[in-house]
């Protein structure tokens, strides 16, 4: 059997014009604007008027540690919005906006595949509306105005030494990594060591995927830090009178972006922070929108349940006030061999020694959704041709011993009718008792909310802080940051601070080695290693396959 | 009297859907999308449908040589436009797109003044549609592409010293000027000097402009020479396997966008490359399309006579095939004042001297229009309250000896109804017997057409290459560029290479310091001096009084 590439079952599909999909939510003419025939953004202050409409059931999907051999997060989120709506019940995506940076490297598309995917796919992860060009130009307006300031005299007292702002790119870039700027004289800045981060790692897109309103982005807009005074005092985007201009860079970006599934399910597709260095969700206000215009919002968190979905809750939710419904945990019969220690190629042969050796994994991120978040969980396999029935038996066994179902999906290849089961299952699991907590609390001290992490989601001793991580935790304390949330940067392949410790390691401690705050964003971001923040192309870089027609037709993206 | 601020007239005013500005013209719903309810990009391959169709009128405003009195030339394109309405004729505008660096540095909006005003103002001076960030993205990709390659072995040997595609932002951002990037060891990239030009500047944004289709475009892109490699060769877009990415990036943005003026005359706003480094005109798909749905298309070229309108001409309606059938010559009482020796201070106060010894550079400006171009001309003097009778009557009596036509023009406060006179006169110029041609001709040697320009535009003895640029000339016509069209990139603020030559200077030379060509672009940029690529903010930059309240209504652009 010959596949059909992602952009051309993309291609294939009529949509319905957009205009269609916004007036059966009961959008009016005033709430929203067209950007093309096929995306449209939602007026926020939408909400305003809805705040009295209940909310719809709030599905997290999440997935077991990632390994090489793929998981299908976003092709599970999709095809189990679909299967919702197969089954007659209103349903909507809130997913996260690609980044250019990988669709032009190693990673391709990020619309979902095969049949559960979001279109015009080929404009999603090109330009869509823009928010990612926006949310780049307000970080760099920033950026020049900072360095603008110390040219014109400093009257601030900046430290160009401890310039914590660094410009960004929205695009896969590492020489520029590390450089130095402002050379060749007094008329061209002031030289000083400087980098630049791909634009899915900045505070500012956390910024705006955090915010419940234009107001309340602006609030945090004034708290960002920029670096430090020579007195050692943080000095912020408010301190150089950055503000408004900013947020009228972002007036636009706030609002969020509807397209629609294959099967035409309305999906809001809006912000896009890294799951590693940042929190890895889509933005807050597209999630809110959902759950109003919706009965189910399908949305999904980044990496691992270790990562995404524990900064989902403990940052998204508990600053948004939501409360998961239920949760949906992805896994592959070829990711669970993996972690059972066979290498890639290796997967295409049965191997139930193998599924049984990796199923710890999975039963550990089980056990965090259950205990940990107290949420309902349901685990959904994302079904390959080479899963034999034995593999999926055993899978089968290991969570019934937990009283939890497991669903194969087969969205990939038949969309929404193959992610019925799942759909079903949700619905039902959506009605169960729910004993939803955080994994920490925010009057925690900073060390403690640390330990409850590493004990308490990645199954580990400790947090152990390195001298300089301690030095800049009490400093944290000291300029008022200690309640505020953690956001892990750790690696998304293992649950320890070790991309090597495959499974469900135990007895490990894991090394903070920086503590720095996104005051802007609400959170402190804890480093557990060298994380990137700015990835490079790979030899054979994707754009190489890239391709438009004389009519505008894309080929090439997978 | 109180005035209102560009803004606060813009804000007042009701647009008309822009659905029904462009059903107007007569295009179908396939051809165009909407982005927002008051701005739309036309499909480019309508020109295709309408090849047979004859073209309107095409209307070139220029400026004398621009002093800080301003001339207001965007002021009066925008009222003479409306004034052609007003008239009962069908009248398009085509203009350049602002770019973000001035709207947050000194200058503010670029969307007209007063009544006579392209909206949305706030849109268009912000985002827009995003085509600059578009071809930011395009113009950084094919960086990072280079940089990548060189990273990965350099099969192509490119030598890193002579790389010469600079990364851009559109921003003003003096500290990314001089940088060393690709620092921090192996796993970084190759550390070597570069900068960044602003997205204005860009060979990019001039390929762009100059496009004649999307097929036209990836033609040009191939040919982009990146830098050179160790046998002295160019290395190309082509030859990174760049082209079909960088055009898939361009897909939309190669697409005119059209707005309206305050009067409802459709307004096409596409591309903007600067007019000292690159060739200062809105695109040739603009242009074009104006062309065929209106009877009048008033563009407009940047900076002065010699500057703007000679590349308009040399360049953009050479490539395109264009011929204009008038030109309107922008002055004000003001600046001809200025050039008459008088300072910025003084200008309130009535001097008909001063006026009387800043005429010939008017004058200048009008034999380059008429004789070096054979074009019928008119000249616009944009009212001012402190204008007096006996100064205008000067310049009308100077004119007047010239065969030329002077018409008051009080569009800024009266809108339309302000611009009929001039409309009226633009109508009568259009239909004069026109002895179109260029300064000089594509098989000129390289130095032949420098003097020619020098000669018969700027009114100097001759061009002086330096010993470097005679060494480059002889490069590009190794290469084969010998025939290409010359981009003068000189001071907007003299005839002569020396900004402090206001007037009408005589007996001087004009030093080429350096020759470059743009292969992509398809012309050779002569550099008289230092050409600002990237712009500075100033001490108080316009950003500090930028604002947008909560229902998204900006505040503090001008």
């Amino acid at each position: 059997m010959a596949f059909l590439s992602d952009i051309e079952i993309a291609l294939q599909t009529t949509m319905k014009p957009i205009q269609e999909i916004v007036e059966d939510l009961g959008l009016t003419d005033e709430s929203y604007d067209l950007y093309g025939k096929y995306k449209a953004k939602l007026n926020v202050r939408e909400l305003d008027q809805l705040a009295e409409r209940p909310n719809g059931k709030l599905i997290l999907v999440t997935a077991i540690t990632p390994t090489p051999a793929g998981e299908g997060k976003t092709t599970t989120s999709v095809g189990l919005a679909d299967g919702l709506s197969a089954i007659g019940k209103k349903a909507m995506l809130a997913l996260r906006e690609p980044s250019l940076g990988p669709v032009f490297g190693m990673k391709g598309g990020a619309a979902g595949g095969g049949y559960a995917q979001v279109v015009p796919m080929e404009d999603i992860n090109l330009h869509f509306t823009g928010d990612f060009h926006a949310i780049s130009a307000a970080n760099n307006l920033l950026a020049a105005l900072l360095d603008n300031h110390i040219h014109h005299g400093n009257a601030l007292q900046i430290d160009s030494r401890r310039i914590t702002w660094k410009r960004v790119v929205d695009m896969n870039d590492r020489q520029l990594r590390h450089i130095v700027n402002g050379l060749q004289g007094k008329a061209n800045g002031v030289p000083r060591e400087d980098g630049f981060d791909i634009t899915v790692a900045s505070e500012m897109m956390a910024i705006l995927c955090l915010s419940n309103s234009l107001t309340d982005l602006k609030e945090k807009l004034a708290k960002i830090i920029v670096g430090y005074n020579l007195n050692a005092q943080p000095v912020t985007a408010g301190d150089l009178k950055a503000t408004g201009a900013l947020a009228a860079l972002l007036k636009d970006a706030i609002h969020p972006n509807v397209v629609q599934t294959l099967e035409h399910t309305p999906a809001l597709i809006h912000g896009g922070p890294f799951a590693n260095i940042a929190h890895g969700c889509n933005s807050v206000l597209a999630t809110k929108m959902a759950l109003k215009y919706a009965d189910y919002c399908v949305t999904e968190a980044g990496f691992g349940g270790d990562l995404g979905a524990e900064k989902f809750i403990d940052i998204k939710c508990r600053m948004a006030e939501l409360q998961p419904d239920a949760v949906v945990l992805v896994a592959t019969i070829r990711a669970l061999k993996m972690h059972g220690g066979v290498a890639k190629s290796e997967l295409g042969a049965e191997n139930i020694e193998a599924v049984l050796a990796g199923l710890p994994n999975l039963e550990r991120h089980l056990s965090n959704m259950q205990e940990t978040f107290g949420l309902p969980v349901v685990v959904a396999i994302n079904q390959f041709p080479t899963d034999t029935q034995a593999e999926l038996d055993a899978v089968q066994a290991a969570c019934q011993a937990r009283g939890v179902d497991v669903v194969i999906s087969e969205v990939w290849e038949k969309g929404g009718a193959g992610g019925v089961a799942l759909a079903e299952k949700v619905v039902e699991l959506a009605e169960r008792e729910n004993h939803f907590q955080f994994a920490y609390d925010l009057e925690d001290t900073i060390e403690e909310k640390l330990n409850k992490i590493v004990q308490k989601v990645y199954g580990g001793e400790k947090a152990v802080l390195t001298p300089a991580a301690r030095f800049e935790m009490k400093e944290l304390e000291r300029l008022g940051f200690g309640n505020y949330p953690i956001c892990m940067a750790k690696t998304q392949y293992s649950f320890s601070d070790n991309p090597t410790l495959i499974g469900a390691p135990t007895d490990f401690d894991v090394t903070i080695r920086q503590l720095k705050v996104s005051a802007g964003a609400g959170f402190i971001v804890a480093l557990t290693g060298a994380m990137m923040t700015m990835p490079g192309l790979p030899k054979v870089p994707a754009a190489e396959g890239i391709d438009v027609d004389e009519f505008g037709t894309i080929t090439g993206l997978f």
